[in-house]
């Protein structure tokens, strides 16, 4: 990691970043992390493939590690103008030729100063210099070095995924699946040594619960092959659910994952439910049809988990697929998703009166709409039982946003309602980094709080402890006989 | 208070609680607050019970004070899973058994912590030790305790009601009222000897301007029962509520309140209200129509206001009994009352237009939507003259949410816009606390704000002083020939 | 400025103002604004009139100069009762007598005091001491004495209006102009000898692209007989279009602008809009067209952009001349506009959709609603190339509003993604205290950032220069072969 010809700038974290800058609070800010830096992670939700984890390769190189697969960064590069090809997406189905690793490397280098300010960036310097010892800073004249240097870690045994997992010190994290995936990964994985790393699935049907997807009817196929009843009829593709639900559940899953354009729900008596199916399946369904079987299905999906106790997730308010020449190119998850105007008050009111009071339900409710946080989601999970607010999400994943969502919410719901921090990532080296950032925000506000005189300091170590461990673990009813 | 058999954390209450932490702006606040915390409380919309202070009974047990009857408390132990009749709240019509005030006292003790971060919390710690000298904290193995000790204060005198509210220092309370209210309560009031607090009624006219109710017609019936005017007809129903007002009036009001679903205004011409109220009156109304006939009430209740000179007050945008299982349980106010995105800016208009620039309309308008605040109200109330920013409302009314109000209100309109804090509570013991609460926290910013260099100290004295004291008075017109 | 009765109150200006309060962020703050504060003022967006710099007559008298045309100032004193007459807004058409600039003066300098925490009061305080050397406060027993000292320096030479921008450091200034306005000040401004601040128009076609306007119909004709081509078919009205932008781009425009109620662009076809255009023209448009005329404008206006390179301005969300029955007394612009909820996520998405990603086009986007800002605006300006955040607008371009905006949008998007401060001013000595506050408040929360640890202090020196200079340079291509 030497050799370079000038003097670099330094990539350094600093200790205290991310605390109060008053000197009390940083003082309190600092001992409160103290407490909570060194538990084990515990995430509920997030998006790493579990082949990786089980198959255990080491990762390709530091572009396909770090760069490409992180729409965090591939988005902000894009809008330097950066072609996303030059960043290593390739697009669907094409031939077309990306550049090679080293050269995607050297353009994230050349941009990483447009990352200041960001959370990516905090996230980036935390697993470049934490993970991987590099002490230069990104730029076009440190690129080769620090590729060089990152390039032959990755090489190394204790950096392949299961090794590193560990070093993270993640005692459970949750993968999001499809509803009919296998489940291969998970099974190798429980049967798998040296992985002291629990990985569980997701249940999140939405391939199935969506009209609106093209490939629906296909989907509602898949499914009838992996489950026993047919899928041409509403009660058979209800049983379907119930029974991969019962699957998902004995491959160690606790929690479903939907995710919807918007969180309307409505309870439709039986037929109309039944005839509604029966419409969208031979395409006489109106322009209305899709939403209202999405907002259906949201409440058959609370009533099976009273029945069997998955934890119901939902992330609703995103426009997906925003630029949708780009999606054509390029699919999915390239960093055109953006966060639209939400209002949870009436869309979640027949869910939450027929289920919000249910001793067997919990219910999660992510938003990128802070506003409707502060003003809807909270006032909401400060009366109903079931309801938890799920952390900020990502547009809101990050220190400023994360600050002001817990003051939004805490003085009219207070702590214990929150479900705990979720990293919510594909990019799996960032795991640390994501939860570090959270917890420091954390204890940020609790000291603000705390030398404010709203509870004592021991009261805040007693927070930050149980919302970074205990709290998210009895949301999630994790161990707890699981 | 004590004979407990370990050592009690201890509850106290920080002096310089809710002050910026940072040493000098902690001083201006501080200095600041010295200035207004003794002033007398004139608060001009709240839902204390009237015949509390006319009867002056002694409260009936500690549970019944400080638990059962304030939603704020019941709301947050019924999402820690506490049922209702755990908490006092009796169903409606039932014989169903609830709890004894004991098991209730030791209920809310044994979930005090989980109220930590919340306003609630603040308010029951002021109240308890400033009021009642309690001196540990709730918890299992102190709530008996403190139940003797609360149930042997509240027998005497001097936590009568006229007593308490003597020692509050209120000067001026406002009661909200139902049309045909008759305000016997208020009546004994004002020849009672031993009051030094002044108990004017609001009329508040939902009952008779909201035809989406039930009791519509029985409502427009019990109007009738105390007006000279017949109100089967249009004219004869505006006829009434200007009677009404005119009682209400004579017996000290200085204001109306009217809570609205939406902010909606229209300015209907007199054929087409007369027909509306007349299809409405029909049962031959469509579906709009109700929110039709409110929207144009608005209207004419600005109009009568201009005439007669009592502050319009409107509170909007809040989902009512949003658990309608458990309103049909329980009645309303039992804490699942919530928010939802409301919109001014067109709402208002024509009322704006109609009356926001008479000089003989107040109109103060509080919001649960903290964006519409800061976006629209603010604006709107810097170029009327007769909009008044009512105190940020419900789960607004903590010491984050007060101040960011204040930061986002404050630049486009100045402090003068405000109308002055409410406490709008129906916790009578909480009504100290939660001006304490109101004026620390607006010292609070005020002090950042000298501190900025915004304005000198002086002026962020006399901008205090002004607030919590003279231009609540101006607005509503309190002391002057009153 | 002397001569007074009685000791008054100093009108100073804390020269560490807007800072944070802490120490140390004080201290980096202080530095930062040290390497910004005498740059150059480059204001792309702004509403002062080019014929003010082109005669360069000395100003009137000090309320007209700071007063009548200041619909800030004139919005707050309407609000506080004072009728806009006594402010020396004229009624349209009439002959109605205002009150004498004297007069004017008085009643602004009584109302002082209600200014308070407005970024108004911070604006006319940094004018009236470092432009005008005024020592005292306005007040009543000051007022004449302040206008007799404001009279007698704007007799002086160096307060004409060329003098004055100068003084203030201005190297562009970007006025705003109707498509068929004939520029002429401009011309003469290019030819004048020392006039060292370069200005320049914006093309703004609100005028013609709005079929809701009563005059809409004769616009086209205006436009007409500025354009080589009729107006009459919708071909020769964009051909019109593209001629008269060519037109501005020869008088030095670099940038349109566009101000409309929402933010909606649609993308009709050409056989669509050719019939929309039409029915428009007959008077037999339905009640969506204009709205959706406007829609595909934008689209059309963005296409232009493309070929012609001049950058797209959006100024969206306000409910002009909200007070109709004032704006038929006093026409626009007297303070009665008001923001409303906007939603851009949807809105936006077929322009940029169609040019978002194209390198030649670049659109700047201005917000009134500051939850749009954070949870919409930020994200997608984090992944289109073409879109920039423009600066805070109107209720928001104060302090606590800018941080909070700037806090909102770095942590997703960056610093690199705003377009740069622009005063956007129809008070012309506002232009070095509105630049002078935005970069306080900068540096303000540049500094808490770096001491945070989320990037040094040198970075925030870079960001600092960056924003306030070579950013809206590139973002507006100036000095790049303009």
């Amino acid at each position: 990691m030497s050799g370079s010809m000038r003097v670099m700038a330094l990539l350094t974290l600093d200790p205290d970043r991310l605390f109060p800058v008053e000197a009390s609070a940083r003082a309190l800010a600092r001992d409160l992390y103290g407490g909570v830096k060194d538990l084990p992670i515990v995430s509920f939700h997030g998006h790493v493939d579990a082949t990786v984890l089980a198959e255990d390769r080491p990762f390709v190189d530091p572009a396909a590690l770090l760069v490409t697969p992180d729409h965090y960064v591939t988005r902000r590069l894009h809008a330097a103008g950066v072609a996303l090809e030059d960043l290593g997406v390739r697009p669907v189905g094409g031939s077309a030729t990306v550049a090679d690793p080293r050269a995607v490397w050297a353009t994230f280098c050349a941009h990483w100063p447009t990352l200041a300010g960001t959370a990516t960036h905090l996230w980036l310097a935390h697993t470049l210099t934490e993970l991987f010892d590099v002490s230069d800073e990104p730029a076009p004249d440190t690129a080769q070095g620090i590729y060089d240097h990152l390039a032959s870690r990755l090489e190394a045994p204790e950096f392949r995924p299961r090794a590193l997992a560990r070093r993270f010190g993640v005692e459970v994290l949750a993968t999001t699946d499809g509803p009919f995936d296998d489940l291969a990964a998970h099974t190798s994985l429980r049967g798998a040594a040296g992985s002291a790393c629990r990985v569980i699935p997701t249940f999140r049907p939405d391939a199935v619960t969506d009209p609106s997807r093209v490939d629906w009817l296909g989907n509602l196929e898949r499914l009838e092959t992996v489950s026993s009843t047919s899928t041409s009829t509403y009660d058979g593709f209800l049983a379907a659910l119930v029974e991969q639900r019962q699957r998902f559940r004995a491959q160690g899953a606790v929690a479903t994952d939907h995710g919807h354009r918007t969180p309307r729900t409505v309870a439709l008596g039986r037929g109309d439910a039944v005839r509604l199916f029966d419409r969208l399946r031979s395409a006489q369904a109106g322009p209305e049809d899709a939403e209202l079987f999405r907002a259906h299905m949201l409440m058959e999906m609370a009533r099976m988990s009273c029945d069997d106790g998955l934890v119901m997730q939902l992330h609703a308010g995103v426009v997906r697929d925003h630029d949708r020449p780009a999606a054509q190119r390029y699919g999915t998850d390239i960093g055109a998703d953006f966060p639209a105007a939400t209002s949870y008050t009436e869309a979640l009111r027949p869910l939450l009166e027929a289920y919000g009071s249910d001793p067997g339900f919990t219910f999660v409710v992510y938003t990128v709409d802070e506003a409707a946080f502060g003003r809807e989601l909270a006032p909401m999970a400060s009366y109903y039982p079931a309801l938890r607010l799920g952390s900020p999400w990502w547009f809101l994943d990050s220190p400023d946003a994360m600050r002001r969502c817990l003051s939004a919410a805490v003085e009219s719901a207070g702590f214990s309602r929150f479900a705990g921090f979720v990293d919510d990532t594909r990019a799996f080296c960032s795991i640390p980094a994501r939860h570090d950032m959270a917890r420091r925000t954390l204890c940020a506000e609790l000291a603000r709080m705390a030398l404010e005189g709203r509870f004592t300091p021991d009261a805040a170590h007693a927070i930050a402890r149980d919302h970074c461990d205990a709290l998210p673990r009895r949301v999630f009813r994790w161990g707890q006989g699981t």
